[in-house]
């Protein structure tokens, strides 16, 4: 039995925000200290945030990073940290620093570099070369930074053989649906494969349209589970290791020493004191339960939401409650993710509103305890035709009425944003974003889009969950059973204009997420005129969501930062 | 005398439009044809489009690029076409297709991905390891990509060791002020030292934010240019070379011969046929003008309006006239882009408007010759008031009631956008989308933003070399005169609010373009209060950018996808 005591920091760092991200950090170290660890972890670029984008571009920006590296090595005195920062040399590396005992006594440089997706990390970093072990004593314990864990002969692999037998991968690795139990499956391959431990650290929290989904984990060699952080939330997990348990199943496989010597160059070695003898408490039993997909993805959005609003500044939001069921959901989740009294609803009637869904945005706001203001929209809509009449003489009325009055609503919105200082929060989904089924600077109009990556018919699931999940009808049955509509025009409804939901949400994954071409979908059985109409609706309309505000990521393909299409574009399949 | 001649097919592709583009090229052959052209060279990509993004993730759209080469393949007998596509193979490559006589002989993979800046090339191609030469009976030739002819030991480098006597670089390089200027000295520069002639081929044309200067390069062994194209238009760039002379100048070179060694691993030799012997005239003398800096900024704009209007399927634009100089200047770019008779200037006086800006607004329109409508907000301003009544009840008078005068005009806009086909373009300068003096939703609602790229002290030029260009006063006396303001309270000026603009500008060149921080800012003379002031609105409205229109890039670095920063974001320095 060697054992080692690891503690794993899942923070919530805010981009920019240096000097509290280092206290993040210190006060993790504390506690860790006050368990008996020997190690403490923190995430990927724990000290600016992730990702920081072009602030990397700014010298006082990696200046103050690294002015706070040296606070946070002062404050490692007994104990072994390992977090992410940048580092300077003669380029900038995103970087895991190792400091031992109040001194930083090594530094790796991320190999990998993702440029894909949402990443951009080619345009920033020079990529590591190296994989050093760091021997604690008799320890050997290596770290590497986040993609690096992802390739199955990468740094992993170069350290593991090189000795290490624990491995700590500090990450920032955000949010997708179903993206946790393919990442802990990799890891405990990744685990078992280099008969290493493996301590993986992920950042919890939202940026902008990311959210992180903490969901640390240690594992043992053989692959185990052996600890999990909580999803969505701050956690401080800690484990013991047996490391000689690592050293023994070693001993087993003769081809390990054979694939060792090419290792060696890479993977140098660096001699660090030994930890103190520590007394220390056995550590409590924890279990952190897995959630449901549908609890995950409520819980990635109250999350981004919340982070969203409170890391800009902002107490309070407020949104059109149109009766149906997205605003119907955001709401609710705004109510979650800032307390019911932070959030206002406004029901903006036109000529075209039904009692039906008046009566039911109503009933929502009481149900979940929001103020409701109500603003009709007709006297404006009469001004503005009055005002119009002279250029639209002789013109018929056509779809311009409609998204007057949508701008009309954004126009109240932002003028309560501006006269109180509340942020806005739209509601459009993906279906309708995806098929430009919006009105830019109408229902569009707004400082976050909380669902704008859920498809409709993953709202009405949402929707649902949040009643299961509150044990009563907060969201009315009524709203759930209306036909959807825009109403902005007498018996509208979105099947108007739209394939039904169930259809247009399977072409739109297969398009944007899978970018399939018509002849792919064609063959997969749907119809090759609503195919196309769909394609054509979505590459029409990329000047909307251009202009869009930003929404949370929560599939493999979000209209935001891993979406870039042209406006001009005549391609056509 | 071994005489070899070359044109460069200076064209303007659209993104997506891969057959239309294909036209293109096989047109440029049949001229080229018709000079008896040994050689014709296209742009980078020119079958996609520059630059093509995500679109690069679709199959259907890397094969329909293949079917496009191989038709022109078929169109190359006789000669030799040189022209970028995107090659598959296991991976897909930027690439430039060596077609000869009618068949596809080789293939070049773009070794230098730019990441930087706008460009994302990592994101979506392998780099290519090989640079060949292709020997055309005894002439030796060489093609590479773009970004590979701006490193001084790069591929040309390699080819040009490895014999080639002409190496043609195809690009598709998008215009900033100075680029072009910088872009002669380095390939002058590449030529000479490498001992070749160097020909350099340009994308002309707009593609979303990005403007293409054409300005395509014939340069000799000594570095002489010999031909040039056309700024801002398409041309067919025609001389012949003396390749004797390269060959002559580099027996005199010994140092070559000692480097030639270590290339030939990266530079295989294909073997191709000879070209047919050709009766054919001199060349006509040509000469380019090169332009002087304002003017060659007023044409980018000039060509990014026009393509980005025409390209996205529209024939008339509409843009609110306030006045002041900002809608001046773009109200007369749109007339020479796209005529007179396709602007519409809408005039939208509140109470706020001056006697004078509103005569100088209809004087503008009139020495243009653009049709004005007038539509006052005044009425629906009131109609604003009645309905937030309720909810403003006891606040004062703020910012509220400025940005719904904007915002009112916008949706004006963009009704007439909807009611007619418009495309609307806004009319913000760069300095105050820097700081954020604009209404969301409001004065920056529309599809595209002119001189969002301009410094406003850039917008006074632009509008006074408009004038000399017009050979009359265009835009009114009285309008450069008038101090600048936004008209949405009374007696207001942009200098309540905002550093005079000599300054502000200064302070923005020196943030967005220099990544200066505060520091190096104060240490340059700057008022530290005042930088300070500027650099919080810019972080402050970042949220505000995100969701404004793209705009013309003009300057080293544009609010576009040159700048990528976070909305959260709490780094202040």
């Amino acid at each position: 039995m060697r054992p080692v005591r690891i503690a794993l920091g899942q923070v919530n760092p805010t981009v920019g925000a240096i000097e509290a991200n280092a206290r993040l950090v210190v006060d993790g170290i504390a506690r860790a200290r006050g368990l008996g660890c020997d190690i403490a972890a923190f995430p990927e670029l724990v000290l600016t945030g992730y990702p920081p984008e072009d602030l990397l571009f700014k010298p006082a920006f990696i200046e103050a990073n690294l002015r706070a590296l040296a606070d946070v090595a002062r404050a490692s005195q007994g104990l072994t940290v390992i977090l992410g920062f940048v580092d300077k040399r003669d380029d900038i590396f995103n970087a895991a620093a190792i400091l031992h005992d109040g001194v930083h006594a090594g530094t790796y440089h991320k190999q990998y570099l993702p440029n894909y997706g949402v990443f951009d990390e080619n345009r920033y970093f020079q990529a590591g070369t190296e994989a050093p072990v760091f021997a604690v004593g008799s320890t050997l314990l290596a770290a590497n930074v986040c993609e690096d864990i992802w390739y199955p002969t990468g740094p992993t692999t170069h350290q593991a053989l090189a000795g290490a037998e624990l491995v700590v991968s500090i990450n920032s690795s955000p949010y997708h649906a179903g993206k946790a139990l393919f990442r802990e499956k990799m890891l405990a391959t990744r685990a078992a494969d280099d008969l290493v431990c493996l301590a993986f650290v992920n950042t919890v929290g939202g940026q902008d349209e990311l959210v992180f989904d903490g969901q640390s984990f240690i594992f043992n060699e053989k692959g185990e589970r052996i600890a999990r952080g909580r999803a969505f939330a701050e956690d401080l997990v800690v484990a013991d290791l047996d490391l000689d348990q690592v050293f023994r199943a070693r001993l087993h496989d003769s081809r390990r020493r054979k694939e060792k010597l090419a290792t060696t160059a890479v993977s140098p070695r660096i001699e660090l004191p030994p930890w103190p003898p520590r007394e220390r408490a056995a550590l409590a039993e924890r279990a952190v339960a897995e959630l449901a997909p549908v609890e995950e993805i409520y819980r990635a959005l109250v999350l981004g939401t919340r982070d969203y609003v409170t890391k800009n500044g902002f107490g309070r939001v407020a949104l059109g409650l149109s009766g149906g069921i997205d605003s119907a959901l955001v709401a609710t989740i705004a109510a979650d993710a800032l307390g019911p009294t932070n959030v206002t609803g406004v029901t903006m009637p036109s000529p075209y509103s039904s009692t039906g869904t008046r009566r039911d945005a109503a009933r929502l706001a009481r149900n979940l305890g929001v103020e409701l203001f109500t603003i009709p929209v007709t006297g404006v809509l009469g001004a503005y035709r009055r005002a119009l009449g002279g250029p639209f003489k002789g013109l018929k009325e056509d779809v311009t009425e409609e998204n007057l009055q949508a701008r009309i609503r954004g126009n109240f919105l932002m003028a309560l944003s501006n006269k109180c200082g509340w942020l806005i929060l739209t509601t459009g989904n993906k279906s309708e974003i995806g098929v430009g089924y919006t009105t830019l600077y109408g229902d569009m109009a707004g400082g976050f889009a909380v669902i704008k990556d859920v498809p409709k018919t993953l709202v009405y699931q949402l929707a649902e969950h949040a009643n299961r999940r509150a044990g009563r009808e907060v969201i009315p049955r009524s709203i759930f059973e209306r036909a959807p509509s825009a109403e902005l025009r007498p018996n509208q409804t979105d099947q108007d204009t739209l394939p039904p939901y169930a259809v247009l949400d399977a072409i739109l994954e297969a398009y944007v997420e899978g970018d399939q071409g018509l002849a792919d979908m064609v063959a997969r059985g749907y119809d090759s005129a609503t195919v196309k109409r769909v394609i054509a609706m979505v590459e029409r309309n990329e000047y909307k969501r251009r202009q869009g505000p930003i929404g949370i990521k929560i599939t493999p393909r979000a209209f935001g930062k891993d979406w870039r299409l042209p406006i001009v574009n005549k391609f056509r399949e």
